[in-house]
């Protein structure tokens, strides 16, 4: 399936990119350089010198502009050709590689491998509380070998937590789930409520493992991958009596058609000063991810191969439908860009 | 080429599944998982959760039934879903994964990949000299990235053992060896007789070095690929003087076009409760094979990749006869199963 | 691209065939095995047994054939067919492998894989310097995941030690640099001036680095792709006045349409008889080819894949002039070739 182009996809965190350190990574099959300027603003240009087809990340970083590694090509955030190797070598026109609409917003910086023209910030997914005062944020990054909308699918059944990540996470009121889907023009979100139960093991380390709770896992999704889980938990019933609220953002970005880049920030709002603590939640995090989540989404991938899942005939459960829901929307999104 | 389909295939040992061990294996490209239930018979069924297409493998058994380790759908021994994650999702009829019949006999688990109502355990090559009393076995898996009819005619020109296993195997009645070769509906047998000559190293352990003796190997071939050896010893132009006889099963089964699985079961009549000689004699298997056996099968398959050996116009010699009666017997029984 | 057949390919260096052992190498997709006769001549044969398509260097040489490693066939210089493994297989007039036209001269193995009554020792490339007297020579091999093209690409368009080499070889000089093609029936030479600089970091250790000099890169590119490196040094203005000569062999051999072995021969005139120099040349060339050159060819070839590099209209520099005209002349000769 082809990606949606005019989009925002999350090239990488802020941090990633320094005025010492670009960073190359490909995009929907868009191999891409970004650097920060010596104003600290961000450029993008395609990874690829026109001259004799070597990547720009193995040059270097020269003021605002890169220099090929190869023959010394130099290129601006532009993308323009602004010097040649050998004095003599007249600089073309044409000599430029492609460059690309980047915004840094929300601790996210964020490509356009679409038409340039159409690159529109008021379509970035809302990711605000990343900056909200007060909170604490512990970002990082995560290769897989499988098609990003199979982790999207992932995020949007929680389901799997109770076996994939059984040991910490499981409930003892999961045969008593409640599902619970929304969708508005650019968005899904599920709902997955374990009423009444105990908390699970993950939970512990702060609530009494005795007292049950309503816990609800709030998961939303933007196009074209981007997704950001709330979770609350309240004494049974009462609803506005909230105890806790954590927040997490967790965007998907394709690779390739069988690899993505799974970009996390867990966000607190506790111990904001404990960096033992930011160890601890990224242990958590990516231990989860890679032992338990990113083996059996490449085992997906080893059997989908270049095929849709779709076309598959999957079995239908109740707890697909927000993942079949977010696959249908970017679905008639990148069967209307083919049109237009 | 396609493999025969309604014929039983070797999955394993009957020590490698157990009540607390199932096991995952592809056989002629298809992904099975056998488990033993409780009572301790087998089942087989497809290693593919018809849900999200993870293996089942990845998920655990529960009593008779194997639980999805992603979103913890529940099949039975006969394939059905018994049970869906959440409450309140019915269970379609439709969901369930294809069951496989499975027979184990003589220590050998076999797996039908065809047409169920065909399964036919008359069609089990004999291998019940390795349930004789009196007989002590060794068996071992080793796999190969090779087609399994490579192993086979390995198996079937045993004059190999003179150049690939010179230094142990090597004979020196080798230019006087005898070929004969007969075949029956369902095999093919090859006769390799070293006449009046003195034992190679590997038998010295237990003849007389410079004690001359005619050495018999004979290999029987059963469809597909199920192979057994028997070498037997006795005084020159004394057949009825039988000296020794040792037992082995050779068994291949395709995993997919250009890897197999090799099985092998060493059985012998002495030191039965020596666990020295268990370890001896598999360390002398394994260690011929992958050395030795393994890197010539796995040269032979690069060279060749997905084409057919035979359609290269191999160079034909006296000691192929074998080899070359088994594959026309396999491709014609695989030209009439297409037909049927 | 078709390789050019009817040429001269380097297999090796002399030294890394003798009579105790020979070597297989893949040359232009066709897998050779080159051996040393008894009287010190060599052989050039079909790494592969027609029988079951091992490849023969998994067997053995006695005295003049090869033996096959699996099954005994033993073949000749000519390729024939000299004797059959079982007593009683007659040999076929039709068993044999092919042979090729194999030379050495100037401490070079050189194979011809192209039509052998075409073979013509006046078509090969003059490395006649190798053998002068006085000169200690240190030669080579690497292997590149990178077509044999984008190696001589990469030497013919010297510009690049200043990026790819900078650390030792960058010149002060290179924006002042001179650049002039030349071109024969068979060859492109190329010649880079540096003039009136200051000696780069690798002449100064018999330069003193504070005398400017006119530094002269003279790069001989023969058909298919076999090159030569002068660089030569002398006071500004004054080139009858000649300071120092260096010499080297760099020959590339197209191994797949997507991998090369690369051959260097550094030939010196200074300290013969010291073994430390040997390994400080060899070193020199090995690291700066294994951690400089090679990722830049393999990033090249990863992206252009199957593709051919002209096709996908790079921008053209003037430093490309010899690497374009080299690309066209044996472009032109594989053309003939196809007609012919």
């Amino acid at each position: 399936m082809p990606y949606l182009k005019n989009t925002w996809y999350m090239f990488g965190h802020s941090h990633e990119v320094t005025t010492e350190a670009f960073r190359n990574r490909t995009i929907a099959d868009e191999t891409l350089l970004v650097y920060r300027k010596t104003d600290n603003t961000l450029a993008a240009i395609h990874d690829l010198c026109p001259h004799r087809f070597v990547p720009l990340h193995k040059g270097r970083q020269i003021g605002d502009i890169i220099q090929c590694g190869y023959h010394g090509l130099e290129f601006g955030a532009d993308g323009r050709c602004v010097k040649s190797p050998v004095a003599g070598s007249p600089i073309s026109k044409s000599a430029c590689v492609r460059s690309y609409p980047v915004v840094e917003r929300d601790t996210i910086i964020w490509v356009w491998v679409g038409e340039p023209e159409k690159a529109d910030e008021n379509l970035l997914p809302d990711y605000s509380f990343l900056t909200e005062p007060n909170r604490r944020n512990v970002g990082g990054y995560l290769h897989t070998k499988a098609n990003y909308q199979l982790s999207a699918d992932n995020l949007l059944d929680l389901t799997h937590v109770q076996f994939v990540h059984e040991s910490l996470q499981a409930s003892e009121a999961f045969e008593r789930a409640e599902i619970r889907v929304e969708q508005d023009e650019d968005s899904v979100t599920s709902y997955l409520t374990f009423p009444n139960g105990r908390p699970s093991v993950v939970f512990q380390n702060f609530l009494d493992p005795e007292v049950p709770l309503d816990l609800v896992f709030e998961m939303r999704w933007n196009l074209p991958s981007c997704l950001r889980l709330k979770v609350t938990g309240n004494p049974p019933g009462e609803p506005e009596n909230q105890q806790f609220e954590t927040m997490s953002a967790h965007i998907v970005s394709p690779e390739t058609e069988q690899t993505s880049h799974y970009f996390y920030i867990n966000s607190r709002t506790t111990e904001l000063d404990n960096p033992e603590k930011d160890e601890a939640l990224r242990a958590w995090q990516e231990q989860g991810f890679i032992q338990e989540d990113k083996p059996m989404l490449e085992a997906q991938q080893r059997y989908i191969g270049d095929r849709d899942l779709m076309s598959l005939n999957p079995l239908g459960l109740k707890a697909d439908a927000a993942a079949v829901r977010a696959r249908r929307m970017l679905a008639e999104r990148i069967a209307e860009e083919g049109q237009g």
